[in-house]
This record gives structure tokens, sequence and C-alpha cells, in this order.
């Protein structure tokens, strides 16, 4: 039955990343992760090989996804403005409504593992260039659609626009003021004006 | 001798500090305290109390000394956007300098602990009011100057270069290329034109 077990790992590969994100590599322990995942122990070893593989086949489903879903919203929005500021308010909203306010777990994994893990700094070097082409992209369309001006640096404003995504998800987790969070993305914003 | 238990006492929590904002709090065991700080466990636990207490007196340690740091640095500064960017080009420069690329250890502390602690999450949260006072105090020296427009809103754009600086920390533990951070912290510094 192979489709089972493949629904199967998916689902408690989903269950460990949310505990990976929630505590942080560090703080989950086998334990945790026998009680959260529902699966033994030799289970766990068997199917990942351990803890850190656990992790790895966590962290890559999730930056898998969220990439594909940053793309994908931004290319549903004409404006280029518009579409920054609901990517930044939607991430927002997700972290105060969160009642872990896990925030984003790349952010997370940065801040906790980087830079002593190599394999795993350079699995977030490429993440970063993966999201900032991803950005420098959907910014090259409002410089074609002349929304934007054709002088800026979009190179420049992607990089900052990352940056400022990361600040927010540092800051939105002891700061549970919206509209505080929302001015910083108006401020920084305004750049594409 | 008072004065040298004091002068130990300090030093002892120099390296504390030193080691949890290297490896973060539930990464640093107590056996890693006891190698670095060279002291051993049952003094440890009679002077500090143990590993929490330890962590909360370091930390509090760095964020004073920190907090007075920037204050000064920004003030030796008659321009406000040469002083936020000759502060965001030091913190910086200090992170790729740093062989262990270790940021800013409020930063990586929010990350990998809040808000499940409360009493940490309220440190933090009055933490990140005192930076944004210190930064929208200098502000205003330079809207009272005429450098910067009275009509620019300060408490904006303060949490915006706060936002902006928790960004930046993140994300030079990834990226060690200087000019393209210098490169965000131009295009974050233009909205004081």
């Amino acid at each position: 039955m192979p489709r089972t077990k493949n629904f199967c790992k998916q689902e408690v590969l989903d269950k460990a990343m949310e505990l990976f994100w929630t505590k942080g590599f560090h703080a989950t322990s086998i334990s945790d992760l026998v009680t959260h995942l529902g699966i033994n122990r030799a289970s766990l070893y068997d199917t990942y090989g351990g803890k850190q593989q656990l992790f790895d086949q966590a962290f890559e489903n999730y930056r898998t996804v969220n990439m594909n879903r940053v793309k994908d919203f931004l290319n549903q929005h004409d404006s280029v403005k518009e579409g920054f500021y609901n990517l930044f308010e939607q991430a927002i909203d997700q972290t105060l409504s969160d009642k872990d306010h896990k925030g984003c777990f790349v952010v997370n994994v940065t801040t906790e593992m980087s830079p002593a893990d190599e394999t795993l700094q350079n699995v977030l070097i490429q993440h970063k260039k993966q999201v900032e082409l991803v950005f420098y992209n959907f910014l090259e369309k409002g410089q074609e659609s002349g929304e934007l001006n054709p002088t800026k640096d979009l190179k420049s404003i992607a990089a900052l626009l990352l940056t400022l995504y990361n600040g927010l998800m540092v800051v939105a987790k002891i700061d549970a003021d919206k509209s505080q969070l929302i001015s910083s993305v108006d401020a920084g914003l305004s750049v594409l004006d």
C-alpha cells in the first residue's frame, strides 16, 4: 500500500515541521517528536534516519511550499505595491493570529543554526537567492507596466524587501500591534514611489 | 576580597553571554557552561542559581551595554542619516568579521524563545520600546535641525528602522556580501529623504 505509506509520511513530516518551527531544533527532543508525531522511536529512525534527517526533510518541505506560495500570491496582483503590501500583511496576520507566534521558520532556523552547520548554511544562501529572484521578477513587471520608475535599482529593492520581511517576522513575535507593524510596511514600501 | 569576587562574576557573565549568544539557550548545556566559564558546576549553581538565571543575567547585561552604546553612538552624529548609516554599517561589519556570525543576541533570543516565556516576552517588549525611543529621539533632532521634513511620521520611521535592523541581523548571518547589505541600508534610509 505505497499510497497509504506516502500519505502517512507526509502527515508526519507536516507534524514534525510544526514542532521544530514552534520549539526550534535544539529544544525539540526525540521524546517530543515521538509524542507529537504519534510514531515510535524505532519507526522514526527507520523511516527518517534520525532527528537531524527528519528536520532536514521537514525544513525542505516548508521552503518548497512557501516559495511556491509566495510566487503564486504575488503573481495574482497587477500592482507591485499592492502585491508586496498584501504579502507582508498576510505574514503579519498569520503570525499574530497564531497562538504560538511562530513567525517564519526560515528566519528562526537562520538565527538558531546559522552559520555553524555548513550544509544548512548553503541551503539558506540558496533559499535567500531564490526569494530575492521571485521579488526581483515581480518588481520587473512593475517597471514594464510603468508602475515603477525605470531608474529604480530593482536588485537593491528586492534585497531591502527581503530584509524588511525578515525584520517583520522578528518584530511580530514581540509586538501584537498590527497597526505599528503595518506602518513599518508602509514606510518600507515607500521606496517603490 | 569583594572587588576580586565582583570582577570575576562580571568576567564569568561576559563569557556566559558569549556562549549563549553563539550557541543559543537550548543548545548550551550545563557541561558547556562549566567548560567555557572555567568554574565548576557547584559554583555555577551557588553563584547564579542555575542555567536560566545565568542566562537572564547575561542577557540583561548585553541589553544594558548595547542600549547605552547605541544611544552614545548615535548622539556623536550631527546628521541623522549619517548616524543611522554608520550604526547599521558597524552592526554589519561586526557580524561579518565575527567568525561565528552571531548577529544580534536580542534578535536570536527573540526568534528562539519568544513568546513562550512570559517573563522574557515582557523584557523583549520593553527593550523594543526603549530602542524605538532612542531612535525616535535621535530622529527628532533631525527634524529640529531641519535635516528631516517636518511632515515625516517619526514614530513609523523609528519602527521601520528597528525592523530593518532586525532584518539585517538575520540576513547578515547568511550573506557575507557587505555591498548587498549596505544597498539595503541605503534603500531603507531613503525614507529619510
